[in-house]
């Protein structure tokens, strides 16, 4: 079972989450779910990330809920057994990242 | 480009989508979209769903806007293009039916 995150270990993996992102590109806090929009170039695009972070998700036991439309995805992370973040979240967010 | 429905094309058509599907599969009409929930035992399985129907999508040149979270996947179908309803949102819900 993973640690729900205290507000200052949010602030502090969040700060480091968005340490290389450009402002509009970054992670935001918004009712307590870790959240982004990511855009692509087309839906070939968007999707063909989609399925990799998917397996990443499987691989972690860890599942975003997400909403597409187009060349858009939305993302919102929490973690439902603690009722808030956890370091499973910053995890997934990482991999988003790495493979965005 | 496609063709917006009437109301009286929206009725057929969602009969005849409807016709072999038990109550609570049934797709409904909901703020002029064309909206269904699957679900699935998983989510590889509802991962793995969306993924015929993605390449199914790009064929049609039509997206779904769709939301999922683990086994679950919340659609939505509208055809941007003519402000409501067309055949292409019918074309792709037969799809979606016909692959889960």
């Amino acid at each position: 079972m993973p640690e729900k995150y205290s507000i200052e270990q949010i602030d502090d993996a969040l700060t480091e989450l968005n340490r290389e992102l450009e402002d509009g590109q970054k992670w935001q806090i918004k009712e307590d779910k870790l959240c982004k929009t990511f855009k692509f170039k087309s839906f070939i695009r968007a999707f063909g990330w989609m399925s990799q972070i998917a397996i990443w998700a499987e691989k972690l036991n860890h599942h975003p809920e997400w909403f597409n439309v187009y060349n858009k995805v939305e993302i919102e992370l929490t973690t439902h057994d603690v009722g808030g973040i956890s370091e499973l979240d910053f995890k997934l967010a990482t991999k988003m990242e790495l493979f965005s």
